[in-house]
């Protein structure tokens, strides 16, 4: 039954009935959360091996380093190396760094304030950045506190929209894009090969343009179907554009979310003036936990078969979301999603005006959602209709609590406007 | 023999007798390194048992917080308040970072560059900072990076000459200082009471005046006899001054180098202005390490019973370098050195005009020292005197021969400049 084609009556009778539940629900004094892209705890069990001494053997690195000691500016070569095979880059285009892709993309917009991308400092200038809609709310934030304008681009089933992608790098002022092109924060879209070669062939006016490719989920499969992204390194070495785009990524769902190690790809000419800013800010970063990554993956195969182990726990989450979905909200025309074949997030597009309702809902009856505009940037969906839901945390008994009541949210908040409360 | 009292016949013998000595020396084909402040693997060993992953108790912080999962932006609790314990300094002024203070000190001055100190950015502005020399050369690096103007303040017995920073901060443009208060590197002094009460009472004129309050080697004692620092939070109070001061420590020199845990204290309003920040440019650091050194050290008590045991290791080596220089260079006129109580620098002072040519005799017998210069900012020692001795890192025999040759190239280069060679 599509709630568009019911009478008042229907709407009404309908919005008393879940009202009871919604009700019901809130007297229960639940505390459900469904708002970060968690891991729960049995997926952190999966690399407790790791924290092993024995896989730091002799506190060596493959070329003799001691990793209890400083140095070694842009990280050990089994950690580079294991690095590069995920990303498919060589190593020499791979720096290691510490804890965290999200300090690495900071850093970078740091050093493009200060010091330019080769086209003088951004800071006092007018900046513009463009940003896939929706799309990850920590990015947004960078950008905001740098005071670099954001432009939405609407996001379609293969990635941004490059027809608006490439008419807005006309402007000078744009210097650039956030984007994470494979199993996208919140839709789940990988970008496909033709949006990958249309991004490598950019001809922008600005030249200190930069693509920020946050590859965060490059290895995160949950189904056995995988999503496959071209590599942008390859794709722009036909067109000379590699000093555009930064790649970066981290262990942090593979291994320890903040106990991680992250790893930036760039051109020899970007990694040279990236290791310069380095070597003044740091002596090197912690080669202990480089090589206890690099030890117990050893390569890309190790790190695909340890994903595999992931995906066995997040398949029957994501499963119970989509479920629910499909039966509570199917065909009742008030609700989309997505059915991502990867990454940590279920895309939920509610009726226009209806996000805030929803999520509001949902925490007076104790499940906590992302906010709603938390994927748009400055915090504004213009539609009021995006809800990123993040179900890898909760046990599987909280999530299918926590979703029941989403949908019960859902469809209320959907009644409120059809009946106009 | 003082070297100056000398007749030329002396000299020219003199001279004849050290230069074979240093052709054979050269002719080991030698390789010894005196150059960095690194500890040496026993040193290493002492902290091994930390990485026992029996320390992280069921990966629980004291407040319950999952140490392998995301958030905490500044600390696990007893981790905040094993640096409050060695500080001296309330856990609200702590806030832990990832493995390095040399970065939360760059990440600081980038900051007031982008964003400023409270009076406006930095960036684009002419911006002086004062410097004790000689000094630390990755400080130096960090203002040099920002195009910050460094001048130079000459170190007393007692710390640096406030007569002269008294002086310079009744200029707007001056910012700031950059010190190491306790164990300076290279001096080995340790400001007295004065000095810091001097230190906590500036009225600059600057009203974003920043005080990077280095306290590397806050509990790096060598010798029984331990020197004391003035809490500068403590003084500052008094004064009203708290927002001038930025301390840093870390754990490099006390577990790993390069995997230990850094920490700043800072005042109320300036820990509210450094969080801001920090929530977009990162989750939170490593926690499972921070676990780590809270669960190993427990407090600053520990700390300390720890210190011993390096101590036991350094102070031979520190010996062998001032008795051998006793030995050799005592008496005669062209060095004076430092016999400090703690830190991992001795600074030998050579003849005006010999540091230079000291280091590049070392070097081509095999022996690599600190550039003579690098004390100092923009590397030029104005007399070219100053070098910094490294004793950690060399295992006991290395250092003996090492220091052996150092000091036959002091005098060497001594007798060059006395026979105008």
């Amino acid at each position: 039954m599509n709630l568009k084609e019911l009478s008042s009556a229907e709407l009404h009778s309908r919005y008393d009935e879940l009202k009871k539940q919604y009700d019901d629900y809130k007297n229960l004094s639940l505390s459900l959360n469904m708002a970060r892209g968690k891991p729960g705890s049995d997926q952190l069990d999966l690399s407790n091996e790791m924290l092993d001494p024995a896989i730091l053997s002799g506190f060596r690195a493959s070329d003799g380093t001691e990793v209890r000691n400083y140095g070694v500016l842009d990280g050990i070569p089994e950690c580079k190396s294991l690095f590069a095979g995920i990303l498919g880059v060589p190593e020499k285009n791979i720096i290691v760094f510490g804890n965290a892709s999200l300090t690495i993309m900071y850093d970078y917009i740091a050093q493009c304030m200060i010091f330019g991308a080769g086209d003088g400092p951004w800071a006092g200038k007018k900046i513009k950045f463009l940003c896939p809609v929706p799309g990850y709310d920590r990015h947004f934030a960078i950008l905001e506190h740098f005071g670099i304008e954001m432009i939405n681009i609407p996001m379609n089933e293969d990635g941004p929209d490059m027809d608006f992608i490439e008419e807005y790098i006309r402007d000078e002022s744009v210097k650039g894009v956030f984007c994470v092109p494979m199993y996208s924060n919140p839709s789940g879209i990988t970008y496909s090969d033709e949006t990958v070669k249309r991004f490598a062939a950019l001809k922008p006016v600005a030249k200190d343009f930069r693509v920020i490719w946050d590859n965060a989920y490059c290895v995160h499969h949950i189904k056995d179907k995988k999503d496959r992204l071209l590599n942008i390194f390859a794709e722009a070495e036909k067109n000379g554009t590699e000093d555009f785009f930064i790649e970066v990524t981290s262990t942090s769902k593979i291994s320890f979310p903040g106990a991680g190690v992250s790893a930036l790809a760039a051109s020899d000419s970007n990694i040279a003036s990236i290791k310069k800013r380095m070597s003044v800010q740091t002596i090197g970063y912690d080669k202990i936990n480089q090589l206890r990554h690099a030890g117990y993956f050893v390569n890309a195969d190790g790190v695909d078969a340890h994903m595999k182990k992931h995906a066995a726990i997040l398949r029957p989450k994501f499963e119970i979301v989509l479920n629910a979905f499909e039966k509570n909200l199917g065909g009742k025309g008030i609700a989309e999603w997505t059915d991502p074949n990867g990454g940590y997030f279920i895309s939920l597009d509610v009726l226009p005006g209806c996000a805030k309702r929803t999520v509001e809902l949902c925490k007076n009856a104790g499940v906590t959602l992302t906010g709603a505009g938390a994927t748009f940037p400055y915090g504004k969906d213009p539609l009021d209709r995006n809800i990123r839901i993040a179900p890898t945390f909760p046990s599987v008994d909280e999530l299918k609590k926590a979703v029941e009541i989403l949908c019960v949210c859902v469809e209320l908040s959907a009644l409120e406007k059809l009946l106009n409360k």
